[in-house]
């Protein structure tokens, strides 16, 4: 069994890779909800959402988000009637979202819902939400307290970071099985997400991080930084305020109490060496994942120095 | 001020007429509510949207419900998620439902979405739902006791109807604004819908028949049967389980208490000659509505009979 650590667009490309390697029953996402959100009344996942579609082979490559080929009548509408609609939701994506609201409505948990969407979906890999609790995500700007999804989408990420907090996140608990996935893993692996805003939520919820210290799995992490950006989104800002630095040292510190490889590209060669050590040993390859072939390159890189026993078995039919 | 009784289809193809021939603010309709229901976590009044829409002039007039030129996008991902899909919700057409959910949640009463709704998109007439508290219309059948979408959308109206019931109706009050309306109406006019499940429900609510009956108005209903049929939809079968013959004598005697002037298809004109009396005069035309042109006909010869003076103080401008 592979577990993997994500976020949505980032970790979704990652997934994606892992998902064309091994077999899907083989696979447990534990997702960040960290971003959640309530749009139009509906309870909204956006990394539960990504990483179903991805599962399900329906995600929209070209946005990294949504469904493929999704149409948006219904934003159109709302934003005709004056409602907000800086969050897009496609027409086919507000499905999931109005079956979710109606299971939570019913009193089913979030793992509950996640699942039960992702099998009507024909997903067989298991997707964990971190926690069945509420944990918020919160920026703190001079423009306010705000949501990650206020901050990120509404407001574009301009605002000047002073603090991130994930509220709610001390009384939180694992949702079931996430611990017990991580315990008996065969490698844990950390998509190349935000550390700060993805990953951080994750590890926020208490019982997640001690879970991953002390299984005997392997821990990868491929860096969502080369050089001394992100490759995508708000990370460097976030890693910043944060107290990391903005490089895969920012990203080996942030994992320091757990991880055993992490996966940088070969612009970091220099750093990759520096950091080198006794409890983590720096890989570097091509990281940049455009295409599908790029997906499966880097996730079979990750599998090869976490979990190459799983490549070998899963050698015929799969890729 | 002309107020309109009114269902949704039937009922819409004439107000559409209407709002051809009167300023929009002269027109107050008041609408039933007892076809509301439950869909999708969401709550849906179909007669209320069909009658909006088509004062706000973006009614499918092909379909005689929903948005113009809607798609149907999230009804198939439901389909494809394995919820219900029998109730045909397109992706425009969601967002008014989203949006008096949300407002319903909020506290806010039906009456208050309903025209919050119906400025938003435009309409200067007044739309009343008869009531603010729940009114069901309720349809006692060999398959069981079935909501007036249940057995009208899902079952094709293909059941026996034993029985016709309001439930909730002897608890409501009629919604604010509607009893005043009628009592300083020039004209009622009662579209032609179905007496039994669409005016019905309106009729039943305490106060509105009593409403009906002291107004000074003139009163003119349009029969939605020709000859022994209905031009559209289950009125026949229901007419017959309530006890009301099929033809335009039953019509009379579902309003018998109020109305001044029945307005048959020239089809009918036997049967009109024998119930002209004292109380009801009866007034024969070509009632089929059609084209946009045949709705604004029939529309005049009604208020042509129930407050002829509005067609003089209209006749410039708005035909």
């Amino acid at each position: 069994m592979i577990v993997v650590l994500t976020g949505g667009t980032g970790g979704a490309k990652f997934v994606d890779g892992l998902r064309r390697l091994i077999p899907p029953e083989e696979l447990t996402a534990i997702v960040n909800t960290g971003d959640d959100h309530e749009w139009w009344g509906l309870y909204v996942s956006p990394d539960v959402d990504s990483i179903t579609y991805v599962l399900a082979d329906i995600l929209s490559s070209e946005r990294g988000w949504g469904v493929r080929g999704d149409t948006f009548h219904c934003l159109q509408a709302m934003k005709d009637l004056g409602e907000p609609a800086w969050f897009s939701v496609g027409d086919r994506d507000l499905a999931t979202h109005l079956l979710r609201t109606q299971l939570l409505s019913k009193g089913r948990t979030l793992s509950d819902a996640t699942s039960y969407i992702a099998q009507k979906l024909g997903v067989t890999s298991r997707i964990l939400p971190m926690s069945d609790m509420r944990v918020e995500t919160r920026i703190d700007t001079p423009a306010g307290d705000l949501s990650f999804e206020e901050y990120f989408v509404k407001r574009w990420y301009q605002d000047p970071v002073r603090a991130i907090r994930f509220a709610g996140a001390s009384e939180a608990e694992p949702a079931p099985g996430v611990t017990e996935a991580i315990a008996s893993a065969q490698a844990v692996l950390i998509a190349p997400s935000n550390p700060v805003t993805s990953i951080g939520p994750i590890l926020a919820v208490p019982g997640i991080r001690e879970a991953l210290q002390t299984t005997q799995a392997k821990m990868a992490a491929i860096s969502p930084i080369i050089g001394n950006a992100a490759v995508s989104g708000p990370a460097a800002n976030l890693m910043l305020a944060a107290g990391l630095q903005v490089s895969i040292a920012g990203i080996a510190e942030a994992y320091k109490d757990f991880l055993d490889i992490l996966i940088a590209d070969d612009a970091d060669s220099a750093s990759a060496q520096s950091l080198n050590g006794n409890h983590l040993q720096v890989h570097c390859t091509n990281i940049l994942m455009r295409s599908s072939d790029d997906k499966a390159r880097v996730a079979r890189a990750a599998l090869a120095l976490a979990c190459p026993e799983i490549l070998t078995e899963s050698a015929t039919g799969n890729q």
